[in-house]
This record gives C-alpha cells, sequence and structure tokens, in this order.
C-alpha cells in the first residue's frame, strides 16, 4: 500500500516537473539567425508570431537584432539570472560547452534541434551524443531531442511551425519525426482537431517515450494521445507505461519501422532500433493500444476519438449516398465487422404511414436515388429512422453525383443534407459523415461544385462531427473506436 | 477453324453494330421538361451544354420550346423519318405504348431513364419489366436500363451530366449505378484522367455487363476498362467475356453487393441478384481481373493503369519525404510486398564522390531532412540514383511538413519538386508522385500552404504522372497493376 502510494506520490512530482518545463517563462534560441533556411530563424520567428507569453533571447554573436528583439552575444550576456528554455540550434560539436553556459543561467530544458549525432550511424557522433546526456546529467539539465522540432504549446505560445492552430484543444502527442508532428496536426486541424501539446522528441537521448507517455496520461489538458514511436529503449518500461496510460484515456499509436528497409530507415532518421514487429503488435493488444499503420489513419483515429462519445455497439443505419455508394458502403462498414440491420419494425411503420409508395422498397442504407418526387430527404429519413430505434452510428453519405444545376443543388445541399445533419447532431446522436471533397488540384476549385463541398465539409466540421474521406476510412476507424471502448470496459 | 473465325466474325459484327448504337445521329427526349429537378429537363440540357453533335428531339405534348428548341407533342410529330436514340424519361406504365412510336421512328436504341421497376420488389413492376423487354426484341429495340443514366460520349457530346470532361481519353467504364458512374468520372478526371465511352447500364434488362465486356475489349477507342458490377445474370457467359476482356486490356471491376446487407441493396437498387462473394473472387482470379474494393480504389487502380508503362518488377526507390514520412512509406510499400532496397554500389559510390560528408548516411527512402546544408535536392539524388541502376518504380514523395517561410517554400517546391519530377518523367522513368492536398474546407483554400499544393499536384498531374494520396493507396494500386501484367506475361 505504502508502495504503492510512493508511486503515486513520484509520478505526480515526475508530471509536475515535466509539466513546468513545457511552460517556460522564458526561450532563448542559441544559434538565432538571419537566414530563413536555418532552424535558429525559424524558431524565433516562431516565437514572435505566435506571440510567446513569456521572455524571448535570441542568441549569437554575430547579430544585433532579429524581429525587433535584441540578439545577445551568448547566453550568459542575458542580463536575467534565470532562463527556462533553450532551443539549441548550433551544431553538435558545440553543445558540450554550451550546456556550461546553460548551467549558468539556471536552464531547465534544452531542445536540441542540433542534428546529426548518433542517427549518422558514426561513432564518434554516438559516442558525442552519450558524453551530452552524461553531462547534462550531472547538471541537472533535462534534454528534449537530439534532431527533433521540440514543442507546440499553443496556450503558451510555443510552435514549430508556422500554421499549426493558435487554439486549444485536448489531443496531446508526441512523435519521433517532427515533420510528422508537424504534417499530424495541419492534416489533423483541417478535420477540426485541437491540441493540447504536441512535442517532437528526436532521437529520445533523455526525455523518451516512456516517460511522454506517462506526462500525457496525467494531464488533465489532453484527453486522447496520439504518437508516432521508431524504437523504444527498455521494453518492459514501455508497457508498464502504456498500460499505465490506456487505462486512463485512449492512446492511438503509429509504429514507424516495421519492415527491413523501415527499421533500416529509422535507424539513419532517429539512431533507433526498430524491434520485433510482432512482439511490438503483442505488446499493444495486450495494453488495449490503438495501432494504426500510417498518418492517414492515425488522424481519422484522432478525429473518432475526439468527436464522439464512448460507443461498444456495431449497429449502423446509413443514408444519403446514390445507389452504388450505398451499396459499397454497405460493404465496407460490414467487412470491418459492423451490422448493417435491415429497418426495424417500428421504422417500417413509421415509413408506411408517410410513404405509402416507397416503404417496402426503403432499405438500410437509405438509396437517395429512390427518393425522386418523394417530399422528403435522406437526412430526414435518417433521423426518423433513428427515432425509432437505437443505432450506434448513424452515417451520412453525401451525395456528390447529383445532376441537378447549381442553385438547386446547393440549396438541396445546404437545407436536406446539411441542416438534416446538424439537427440529428444536436439530438444528440452518434452522426458521421462521409464527404469527399476530391484530390483537387488549384483550378479544380475555380468549379463551383468542388467549392460547395468544400463550404459544406467546413460547415460540418465546425459543428464538431466527424468528417471521413471514404467508407473505408471510416469504418476503419470506428472498428478501432469500438475495439478499444470495449476493451477499456472489460478492463 | 471455321468456327472460331466465324465466331471473330460475329463478335465484330456484334461490336460495330452496339458502336452505331452508342453513335447515334439523331437523340430524341420523351418526356422532355421544364422542370429542373426532373431528367427530362436535364439530359435536354446536357444535349445543348455539350454541343451535342447531331438532330436533338425534345418530347412533350404540353411543351412549346426548351432551351430554344422546339417541342414536339410526339414521337411521331418529328418530321425526319429516323431517330437513332431514345432517351425515355416518361413512367414506367407508359413505356409499352411509346414503343409502337418508336418501332414507327426506326429507333434502334432507347435508354430507359426510367426506373422504379423490377427493383422496387414488386411483382407488378418485375412483369412489366419483362414485358417491355419482350416487345422491344420483337420490335428490333435495344434497350439500356431501365433505372440508368445511359451514355456518356464526350466525342460526339452525349453526357448524363454536367461537368464530366468534354476532352476525350482512352478509358471506357460501365457501371450498373448512374451515380457511381458520375462519381467516377469527376474524381477521376481530377486525376487526369479521360474517357472514351462511360455508360450506365441499371436493371441490365437488355444490354448487359457481358455485351458491354465484350464491346470495350473491342474498341479501339478504349484501353483500360472500369466496371461497377452489382449481378450477373449467366456466370458461365460473364466468365467467357471477362477472359474474352482482359486478355485484350486490363479490366478493373468493383462489385457491389458483397455482404448481406450490400446484397439486399443490389436488389432494390437495381434488381440485381449479387450472389456469392466467393464464387466472384475466384472468377475474377482466374480470368485476371483487377478487384477493387470502393470508388476510391477504383479511381486509384485506373490512374495507375493510364499513366504507367506495363510493370513486372517490384524494386522502388523512394525520395521527398521527411524521417517520417520516409519511415511509414518504406513499411507501407513492403506490407504491399515490394521491395525497398538498400542503394546500389554504383550509387553509394557516385554519391561518396559527390556528398563525402552525408554518403553513408543516405538510404533508400531518401529522407529529407537529413539533406540540410547540402547542394542537392531530393528529385536530384532520386534522378541520380535511378541512372545508376534500374528501379521498377521511382516514388517522388512531397513533404509537406517543411517549417520553410512562403516564399522560400513555394520556390523549392517549384524548383526542386516539380522541376525534377518533371525531369525524370521526360528522361522515361516509371515515376509517381504521392502528394496529399489534405482535405480541405472551403477557408482553407485561403491558406497559401494548401493552395500552393493544390497548384503542384494540378502542374504535375497535367504531365501525365500518377498522382496519389498516401504512400497505402498508391502502394495497393501498384501491386495489384504490377500483378496483372505478371499474369498478363504469363497467360
Amino acid at each position: 500500500m505504502t508502495k504503492v502510494f510512493d508511486k503515486g506520490v513520484r509520478q505526480a512530482t515526475e508530471f509536475r516537473r515535466l509539466n513546468g518545463l513545457f511552460h517556460p517563462r522564458s526561450v532563448a534560441v542559441v544559434g538565432a539567425s538571419s537566414n530563413p533556411l536555418s532552424g535558429g530563424y525559424n524558431f524565433t520567428r516562431y516565437l514572435v508570431d505566435y506571440n510567446f507569453k513569456g521572455e524571448i533571447y535570441p542568441v549569437n554573436p554575430n547579430l544585433n537584432e532579429i524581429f525587433g528583439l535584441k540578439v545577445y552575444p551568448s547566453l550568459k550576456a542575458v542580463p536575467e539570472p534565470d532562463i527556462d528554455y533553450v532551443i539549441c540550434c548550433v551544431r553538435a560539436e558545440r553543445v558540450l560547452k554550451l550546456l556550461d553556459d546553460c548551467y549558468a543561467k539556471n536552464v531547465k530544458l534544452i531542445h536540441l534541434f542540433t542534428a546529426r549525432m548518433k542517427e549518422t550511424g558514426r561513432d564518434e557522433k554516438a559516442k558525442l551524443e552519450y558524453e551530452i546526456l552524461k553531462k547534462a546529467k550531472s547538471l541537472g539539465i533535462r534534454l528534449l531531442g537530439p534532431n527533433c522540432m521540440g514543442i507546440y504549446n499553443p496556450k503558451i505560445g510555443l510552435s514549430f511551425n508556422h500554421d499549426l492552430p493558435r487554439q486549444l484543444g485536448f489531443v496531446g502527442g508526441f512523435f519521433q519525426s517532427g515533420g510528422g508532428a508537424g504534417e499530424f496536426v495541419r492534416y489533423a486541424a483541417l478535420r477540426g482537431v485541437r491540441f493540447s501539446k504536441v512535442v517532437s522528441y528526436g532521437n529520445a537521448l533523455d526525455i523518451d517515450e516512456c516517460e511522454l507517455l506517462h506526462y500525457f496520461a496525467q494531464d488533465h489538458e489532453t484527453k486522447i494521445i496520439a504518437a508516432y514511436i521508431e524504437g523504444v529503449k527498455d521494453g518492459r518500461k514501455f508497457m508498464d507505461a502504456l498500460s499505465y496510460a490506456t487505462k486512463r484515456k485512449p492512446v492511438v499509436l503509429l509504429k514507424g519501422g516495421r519492415g527491413k528497409a523501415g527499421s533500416r530507415s529509422t535507424f539513419s532518421h532517429t539512431g533507433s532500433l526498430a524491434g520485433s514487429v510482432e512482439i511490438w503488435r503483442a505488446v499493444l493488444r495486450q495494453c488495449n493500444a490503438v495501432e494504426v499503420y500510417n498518418f492517414q489513419e492515425l488522424v481519422d483515429q484522432v478525429v473518432a476519438f475526439s468527436f464522439l462519445p464512448p460507443i461498444t455497439g456495431r449497429k449502423v443505419v446509413i443514408a444519403g449516398g446514390g445507389g452504388g455508394k450505398s451499396v459499397i458502403s454497405a460493404d465496407v462498414w460490414e467487412e470491418e465487422g459492423f451490422q448493417v440491420p435491415d429497418l426495424p419494425l417500428k421504422a417500417r411503420e413509421k415509413l408506411r404511414a408517410k410513404f405509402p409508395e416507397l416503404w417496402d422498397w426503403l432499405k438500410n442504407p437509405i438509396d437517395v436515388s429512390i427518393l425522386q418526387n418523394v417530399e422528403t430527404s435522406p437526412m430526414e429519413l435518417l433521423r426518423m429512422i433513428s427515432e425509432t430505434e437505437k443505432f450506434d452510428i448513424l452515417v451520412a453519405n453525401i451525395t456528390e453525383d447529383d445532376p441537378l444545376a447549381k442553385d438547386i443543388w446547393k440549396e438541396s445541399l445546404a437545407k436536406d443534407f446539411l441542416d438534416g445533419v446538424l439537427r440529428i447532431k444536436k439530438e444528440g446522436k452518434p452522426i458521421i459523415s462521409v464527404i469527399e471533397t476530391g484530390e483537387v488540384s488549384l483550378s479544380d476549385m475555380e468549379n463551383w461544385k468542388w467549392k460547395t463541398i468544400a463550404d459544406v465539409r467546413g460547415s460540418i466540421i465546425r459543428e464538431g462531427i466527424p468528417v471521413f474521406s471514404s467508407p473505408d476510412r471510416a469504418a476503419k476507424a470506428l472498428r478501432r473506436f469500438i475495439d478499444y471502448w470495449e476493451k477499456f470496459r472489460k478492463r
């Protein structure tokens, strides 16, 4: 009992410590630069652009000013006694010396954007990495990276890219790829997802996946954890951390380096040993982590967890597509283990009273093409049916093939589709939407049709409804989503 | 020998007959209407909009004029003795009588947009359908449909929707779903695909999948066949037709109604019996047809066949992504059965001479993030490597996560990425590109980044390079593509 209590206290303390590190009151960019191709330029710019809530100290002996900020010749030249956080953009060879300056300024965390260490595959670089770690530890300074983009914390105006959302959200993430982190945030943002913090942690020299799992698991601002991991150093420790996290909130994991070439690449990317994919999978299954296989699936999965309440049933009702789309939707949802049952008796009775010419012909999915000259809409029928019996998921397909003229189509989309979907959402039903905007080139956006679809898409996303680009992507994400909640309840 | 010869002559004759039907010199729209929600309005409009190369005769006793065209009270009132093609938009009950008028005007083919027949599940409707077929046969008139959108033949200005391309191409298709046909054409067009003819054939009362397979197999304007089929009437006949076609050109098939709900839906959609999915699959495999599972895959597959020469090897070299994207690309391509081998010795020697600080670190895939401060670009490296050894596929990933400022990023995309890709293409190498434009809402297109990506995408597509939205979609389409050509060569 005391042991468990001690463990709890220790974990809470560690959380507070890391949380402090992720919320610095002052940041120095060592290696700040006026070269727009450099990290030193861009990290300084992001701090300015995002109105970082604290002091910014660019450091470079050959520069006087950048973005209206005074540039200091060295870290020690900064007049304040304390600097919380250092973004290090100098060469690997200069890091050991920098650590002394950091110690003098009571730096708590260094983000090593600095790369070309262990991942080069060269012995002297691996040795240098190890020396840096040893020295930082002896000085009580924590390290993030090397070879990473650092922290995106929109609450305090810390960002590692120029177009990540400024609004807060509740998805947290940690990524062994900085590019992957940036793309994930940007693509998920298009789907309405917002973030608590996202950490790019590169070579994981000091702060690693286990510590980050514990952190995000305890972070009240984070409700869902997304991660991209190439390798773990200690399998047992990782399993404990993962299990700890998945008992508290969904953890969606993308494992990089599953095959031969991929493993080779994880080493040249972050110096990671990818490990056996079979063991990895067994661990994930046992811990009830949600595994995905590429970045698109990662986004889909986070969208499902973000906008739906826990669901454990698999009964689906689908409406809104033409004949072909309806048939394929039914196939795809069934192939992912869902039931697309025939319409319930009550619904059929209701339909019989209202649409005597159609009632026995209407099926689940509701095929739009048979509704010609009938005074209703697919979303209205979906709503009506959902009132007669509980369905676990309501799927609103958009009919993109409507051969109608511009104004009529626009109006029917706005009134019949959009209003209908939002009404169902307001009634608290678990609705999702499948809208393919098309993979447009710029000139395609001159077409009113693609423009209109993109507009409707935006309206649905703004209302907090999960939107997927195809029935198979929707069904796959929902299957994993439900698998998670089922196991979660049984644990 | 005589038998084979006879069969050949018969097939050629049948082809010419159907080809004549698909190239009418005059079209009557029976049930032409001024109601923009009706088929009678829209089919007339399309003929006008697409500058149909022949005579247009709208028919409706209650209308004098539409789109500047004289409307005739009946088919018989049309002054010309012959009308090749009739688009029938009147109710099912009126079709039997219409057949007499058609006979009087030597009509060769009737497209029955008219629906609510067998697919309603009602006996009297199924009986009516049969009566129509019997009478049409006795009068020597062919039927397309019922319950379909008919013919899209851009060469003569025949279309069943308002935004299908006016340019010609070499993809032919037949679809048991009119909506599916329209969506397929529209989404594939965004990827640069153009069409010879696409036929929506609905309930397949007369002209069916077998006849259409024979037609497209013999059609010199068609190099690739795409089809969406819900059910076939005669399995043996279908297998013969499919085998005949796949020996001549690639046939990509999407089968609708693979599950319980889907089968129920194929009946209410086109009155089709979906049949056993196992038998279906065995037939497809045996005939070397390319099976896909949803409309997006159908588009991906047709894109692969449209823009690549036959390929039978599986050696892939990948460049252009950041670390995470590179690792996941390698994983995904390997998981689809490709080899992503380490760089060939010759390439390594070349790299060593040019980039002494990098050569041993560079791998396949080429990770862009390690190229900082090096005077080259990923596409340049891709080209260089492809010159040292034969790779079967060159994959150009776009790095979307670049944290650079607007102008720099735009310039690097245009110069390093776009120019590089086009240069490789010009050298005749089998290059494909993976570009995710993001699933944008309208307001997202105000973001210069998404706009730029959409612009680059357009430029690549215009040069006839296959573009896919994710590594897994690319790898899946290419796997099936190579499987087809391998089997094709062995037959």
